[in-house]
Parts: structure tokens; sequence; C-alpha cells
């Protein structure tokens, strides 16, 4: 067994070496000053430099030789198994590739940036091409004879592949392309918010839900930023929001969205503290906390008479008659150009449509110079309105100048994994609404952390969705809630 | 060149990797939330172990053998001086007696914390006998023959000695105790502050007379903190202050002093960025620096007339004639308990006694035991009062239970550093008071950036301040000045 303590010791400090890295991206988002922004990037290379080498270091190749998994319990097993796949995939890659990865990633944000403000998308296609040619390379030394868009998938999504995925999201584009039909052509037009809303008031409303919800201030803390994201593990697990006075949604519905991310990290079990085991398993499942926190909870009609209570209790008239108009409010449907501000039905389309071109882009089927033609099309196809400008077509998402191929479908595979886990919860648990009415998402959250977050990384992803619903990993529940919620919000 | 270009990025590496391990401090004192707190420990601990190893790496020891210092220019060899000492230090500590310092003197803060708090100078008795013996052991290991306090002077004031600190020390003490003699028994008594002062305002306050001072808010923060203090090399440097409603000069002059240090470490040439040189060379050098912002300019006459004027225009009526009882107002003398709540005399009297008696407890000559009675004696003998009880007497201090002997001196050597700049700085510039009652600082500042802080550890400590005074290194100066200062005041 000395292997194995050597091993997870070795493998604790990267862990916390690796927490360190994100209290620095937390930083560098909130609190640093902007001055600071270029010493900051070689002290945050030096560490992952440092990092680099723990994760090829040659004494985890022989522990991970001398170390018979077989002879350990469940977790030793998982943990085994999470640093194997670490170790085996920083170790194919050749340590140029890498660097050459991070240098070209790191200024084609800005390239894309400029591209997007400028509206021409020709200015960014040289770097894009380049970046999908890096990737595809570092892809292929991790695939070997494998697929290639699978090996890219599996930094997001491990055990998963593009054809099951692909099998999910094609059975879900009819249904949701159909239903936003039905909705966009119904006499229903739920009212929207028209005045403003004082932004420390925003926060203080903010503060107060996410209390409710059960995130640990105790352990973490809620700061503006310009894009709300949660950062860290274990015991210091930080969220951010943004607040804009014409849209208190963005403000709340973020926070809500960053809860459910940061719970799920604040409730994996203590025994995993700063080991592998002890971070949520995959994007997709972590997309499944936080998008059941914000919609199959937050933008619930139950919770949304709790919503539009506090609301008013906070800000006065808000110019929305009862909470059942507050519920429609919420869950407006309209087909805008953004994914980041899409309505529950278009924001899957929207990762419909990135998954499908990803794919074309990283076998060469597509190529980069077509790409704005072939989104455009698809976008008219599915959302019935043509792309006006690039700022509002491919240039949108930061992803792509950065590297994240196989990043996009995690979205849609997490409300997909939020409609099972719904709908399972409603089944083992009765008179959720009433207490939802009243704020109190107590067993809810608790059924969450107990089937799903403090297994961390335990089981893989697919089995901790399976585990909590009994075998149910499918499209079809997220469909039906969909359905029944906007036909009835609707009228259809 | 090719071992001193592996070697200075090799450096270069460890520098930032330091940086973080500040950043991670300050975040600690300013955001983190207190449950964070065990797992933080050990993330820190982590990347003490990558600094330790890295200072240690034997390939550094080969470098240093390969590279002869005298090929390189004057920045060069200033860098290899540098890193010799550091890693020779470094190298001459067995790991296990550094590990067995950080264990002990990470639980003795709070045994100490708790002694203070029950008055109970023989619960934290045991605790400073081990953390001694340990120091002891430590500096023995690094000094091999010399002297044992030297060496430990070493790790904040490298270059001097206990002697030649001692004679500074012994030439200040008599005239510092004639001095606040002749005060107390003075008719003059300047008014003290009796109202509430808001402490937003008192931070907006301290924001503006910072960036009045020359700090850079482009490449740092000021933040509220228990204990004040400035974190961070080079384009990254944070301050703290804290608020005290009934004691705004708490805040303001907690700000400037910090911001003395911070202007240091900002204003160092950006050619030693994430280099060793790109540091202030030592405590003392540093104190000077934030002793001569917040005393010898922040607390003069001139300066006085601006703050007064920008206290009443933020508080209004502060209960204070005019600018002339202000000057006095800001320099009350009382011979209070605490060192940190102490005037410009008393502060030095605080430092003296403790300089003594760390090296009676260093060489032996003093028990632990014993440590009581011959505080309270020295004590009554500077300041006239007896002790009441140990948090006033020698449990007030943090520095002992965390093992820094060795540091109280530089607080007076900054002081005194202060007086000599202070002296060579007013006969290079004339007109200076003019512009400071206008609450301009900035020909003095550049002054200071220019003759001490632009070099950051190009020289050594004392060459610093001779350089910039024309050789003057010694106590005169400061006592002239506040035997000045203090006559004025108090009419002597």
């Amino acid at each position: 067994m000395t292997a194995f303590k050597n091993l997870m010791d070795f493998t604790r400090q990267t862990v916390a070496l690796g927490q360190i890295s994100g209290r620095l991206g937390w930083d560098q988002e909130t609190m640093m000053a902007e001055g600071s922004g270029a010493q900051r990037a070689e002290e945050t290379a030096a560490l992952e430099g440092v990092l680099h080498a723990r994760r090829t270091d040659p004494k985890v190749t022989q522990w991970l030789a001398d170390i018979h998994d077989a002879t350990l319990d469940q977790a030793g097993q998982a943990q085994m198994r999470l640093i194997r796949e670490q170790h085996t995939r920083a170790s194919k890659v050749p340590g140029d590739l890498a660097a050459e990865i991070a240098r070209v990633t790191s200024s084609a944000q800005g390239i894309w940036a400029q591209a997007r403000a400028a509206e021409n998308f020709a200015q960014f296609a040289p770097t894009l091409e380049r970046v999908i040619a890096l990737k595809r390379e570092e892809a292929q030394a991790i695939a070997g004879d494998g697929d290639v868009y699978d090996a890219m998938l599996q930094d997001y999504e491990p055990g998963t592949s593009a054809k099951e995925i692909g099998a999910m999201f094609d059975a879900l584009r009819p249904r949701l392309v159909a239903l936003r039909g039905k909705i966009l052509g119904s006499e229903t037009t739920p009212r929207a918010l028209d005045r403003d809303f004082d932004p420390d008031l925003q926060m203080a409303l903010s503060n107060k839900l996410a209390q409710g919800f059960g995130y640990d201030f105790n352990r973490g803390r809620l700061d503006k930023a310009v894009h709300p994201f949660s950062s860290g593990s274990g015991n210091d697990v930080r969220i951010t929001t943004r607040t804009d006075p014409r849209n208190p949604f963005n403000c709340i519905y973020s926070t809500i969205h960053e809860v459910g991310h940061a719970c799920y990290e604040q409730n994996i079990s203590q025994d995993y503290l700063l080991t592998p085991v002890g971070n949520g398993v995959s994007m997709g499942v972590h997309e499944s906390q936080s998008r059941i926190y914000e919609n199959q909870i937050g933008r619930g009609a139950a919770y949304s008479d709790y919503l539009f209570g506090q609301m008013t209790q906070t800000f006065g008239d808000i110019g929305v008659a009862d909470a059942e108009a507050f519920f429609a409010t919420v869950n407006r449907v309209s087909s805008g150009y953004i994914r980041t501000e899409a309505d529950e039905i278009h924001y899957n389309l929207h990762v419909l449509l990135r998954f499908d071109l990803e794919r074309q882009l990283v076998s060469g089927e597509l190529a980069v110079a077509d790409l704005p033609e072939a989104w455009n099309a698809r976008f008219e196809a599915d959302f019935g309105v043509k792309v006006d400008k690039p700022s509002n077509g491919c240039l949108q998402d930061v992803h792509w100048s950065v590297g994240l191929f196989g990043y996009f479908p995690t979205y849609t595979l997490g409300n997909v994994y939020a409609g099972c886990l719904n709908q399972a919860m409603r089944k083992d648990l009765v008179g959720l609404d009433t207490e939802f009415a009243q704020g109190d998402t107590s067993r809810a959250t608790q059924w969450l952390a107990q089937n799903v977050q403090q297994h961390g990384g335990l089981f893989e992803s697919r089995d901790v969705i399976a585990r909590a619903t009994g075998g149910i990993v499918n499209e079809q529940p997220l469909l039906a809630y969909l359905e029944e919620k906007f036909g009835q919000i609707y009228n259809l």
C-alpha cells in the first residue's frame, strides 16, 4: 500500500496547487487591477509549469505501474482511474505542443474579441484555423487510432462519445423546433420587465436567494464579475454574478445557476477533499446541477410564487400583476441571436447547432472560411431568423478561440441530465411545490446532495445520473418537462 | 552565459511562485471565508513545498558553481549575490528542522493568542521556549562559527550585525528617554479627537490620500483587514488598512504607512521584475519608506495643514480649532503600553526594549520564565509606568510566537534611515513644505523613487541609504528631527 499512499500524498499536493491556480483565476476576474495583468500571466505560467511537471512526473508513472487497483476499495479505485486518465493524457501530449496551444489560444482570445467588435470574421479566420489544427494535433496524440472529436470530449465529459450525444441531440432537435414554432405562433405574450432595478438591491436579494438554496457563505463568497462563474472545490468555492439595472433576472438567475455549480463542489464528501474524486465528475453533470437549481426549480411555477413576493418586497411594484403572470415573465420565449440570453428552448437549439458545426470543423468536412455561411443557414432553419451580423452569429462565443472544442455539448447534456434528475426527484419527494412556493428548497437540494453531489468523481458521469434516476438517462424527461411547462404558459 | 540565463529563468519562475504565495496571504486576510482556512493551510503548504524544493534545487548549486560573477554586469552580480544567499541559507537548514519550525510556529500563534486573552504568560512559556530552541538551532545551522543572533538578523536586514545596530540604539535611548520626560513634564496638552467618524468616509479619504502619495491603483488596490499590511512586488502591490469610528488617524496613517511600503515595491525598476533584485532590499529600508511617508511627511507641520483641510472637508467640524492645533493633535505623545499605538518617540523605546530582551532570550542569558519580570522592569525604567497585565506587556506582540527573532530592530532601523533620508532630501529639494501644505508630495516621492526605491535589491541595504544621503547613516538626523519637531509642539 506504500505506493498508493505515496501517489495519493503527491496527488493531494498537486490538487492543492490546482486549487491555487483556480483562486488566481478568480482573483483576476474579481479583484486584480488591470495593470497587474502581464505580471499575473507570468505567475500563472510558472504555476502551470509546476503542475504540468507533476502531472507527467515519472514517479507517478512508476506508482501507477506498481499499484494493483483491484486491491483498493471503491474510492481508491476511482482515484486510480482519474489519476491514470490525467497522467496518460498529460504524458501523451508533447510539451512543445501544449506550450504552443497555450501561447496561441492566449492571443487568439484577443484577436477574436477584435474581430467580433469589427464584425469581421475574415480577421479571425486564420487564427481559428490555427487553433483547430493545434487542437486536432493534440487530440490525435491522445486518441491514437480512436476518434479525434471523441478525444476532445473526454476533457469535459469523460466516458461519452459524439455518437451517444448525437443520438440524444437528434431526438431533441425536431421536438424543440416544433415547440418553439407553436409558442411563437401562439396568442400569448408574457409581460417583460420595463423599469430600473437598483444593483445593490439586486445583489442583496441574490445573496438571500443563494443562502436559501443552501450555498455555504462560510466556505465561499459572492462577488460581481463581467461573466458569472463558480470557482474552487471543497471548502473554498466562490461564485460571481453581474448586475444590469434593466434586467434583474440576469443577476438573480446567474446567481442561482452558479449556486448550483458551487453547491455541487461544496457538498462533495469531505473524505475526498483535495483529491481527484473531490471534484465534480464532468461538465455535463455540473451543468445538470446549475440548471436544475436555475430552471427546474428556480423558474418553476412554485418557486416563481416565492420569487414574485421577494421581488415586490425588494423593489416595490415591478410592473407584473401577480405570481402567475410573473411565472410567465421569467419564462418568456423569444428567438434572439445570442446563446447566453436564450430561453430554455432556444438555448438547446443554440448548442445543437454548435455541436454539429464543431464536429465538421474538427473533421475538416467544413472549412473555416465556410463557417459563417453554414452557421447562418442552420440558424435560419432552426430559429426562423436571418443572422444580421457576425457578432450575432458565429463570432458570439469565446469558446472556439480558446480551443474549447467538445465543450458546447455539455451544456445541453446538463439540461438532459437535469430533466432526468428532476423527474426522479419529484417521484421520490411528494409535495415539493408547496415548499418551493415558500422559498424552501431544502428537501430538493438535500436530495441532489445525497444522490449526486456527495459522490464527486466516485462514479463515471453517466453512472452518477443513472444511479440517481434508477437508470433513466435520456432526453425524454427534458422534452416532457419543456412541453408541459411551456404548454401551460402559452396555452398550447 | 548559458548557466546564468538558465539560473535566471529558473529563479524568475521561483520568484513568480513566491508572488503567488503572497497573493494567497493577501486573500486570506481580506477575502477568504473563515471556513476555508484548513483547506487553505494545505494549499499553502503544497506551494511552500514547491518553493523549498526550488530554493535547494541541485541544479541551482551547479549553476552557482559554473557562473563567474565577475563576468556579469552590476545587476547580474546583485542577482547572483541574492540568489547565492538564499540558496545557501535554504541548503544549510535541514528539511526536517524547517518543517518542524513551520509546524510549531503555526500552532504557537494560537497558543500565544489564548495566553494573551487569558492574561497568563505561563500558558505560553513552554511554547516560546520551544520556538526559541528551534530558531536557535536553525540560526546555528546557518551561522556555523558565527554569531547566532546575527544569523537571525540576516533574514530581515542582511549585511548588518547586532553590534552595529546596538551602537545606534544605545545612542538613541538616553536622548529619547530624556525627550519623553520633558514632553510629559510640559504644560502643553494637544487636543485629542472626541467624536465618531464614518468608516466609509475614512476609507474614501484614505483612498484620496494614497493617490496623492503616488500609489498606483492601476497596479494594486486598497482593502480593509484586521492588521494593515502591504503585499506583493512589481505590478501587483496591494495594501490594507482598518477603520475605527473613534480614531480616524488609525485608518489614515496606516494607509499612508502602507503606501510607503507599496510605492517602494511599485517603483522598483521594471528591469528587475520577478527577480530577487526586484524586491525591497531589507525590512529596515522598507520601513524607512513607510515611516518617511507616514511621519516625516505625513505628520509634518506642512502636510498637517493640508490634512486638516481634508478632514474638515470630509467630516465637518472635527473639534480641533485650526491647522496648528491639528499638527499637535496628530503628534500627541503619551506613554501607553502598546507598541502599535505608540507615538514616534515611544515607538522606538518599545523596539529598543524588545531588541535587548530578544538577544538575551536567544543567547540564553535570559530564561523564558524570567521574561515578564525583565520586561516590566525595563518598561518602568524607560516609560515611567508599571505594566498592569501581560497583554500590555510581553504578550502584546505576535512576533516571537511565530519565530520572528531579529525582526523588531528593523522598525527602529527604518526610523533611523528615514531620518537620514529626510535630512538629505530637504537639503536637495528647496520649498517642499509649500507643496506639502497643498497636499502635493510629488517632488518628495520622486526623490525617494529616484534615490532609493528604483534600485530594489541592487545595493546592500546600508549602501542604499548611504548613496542617497552622501554617506550619512546614523541616528543623529532622527534625533535632531524628533527633538526639533516635538520641541516646537510642546514649547520645550
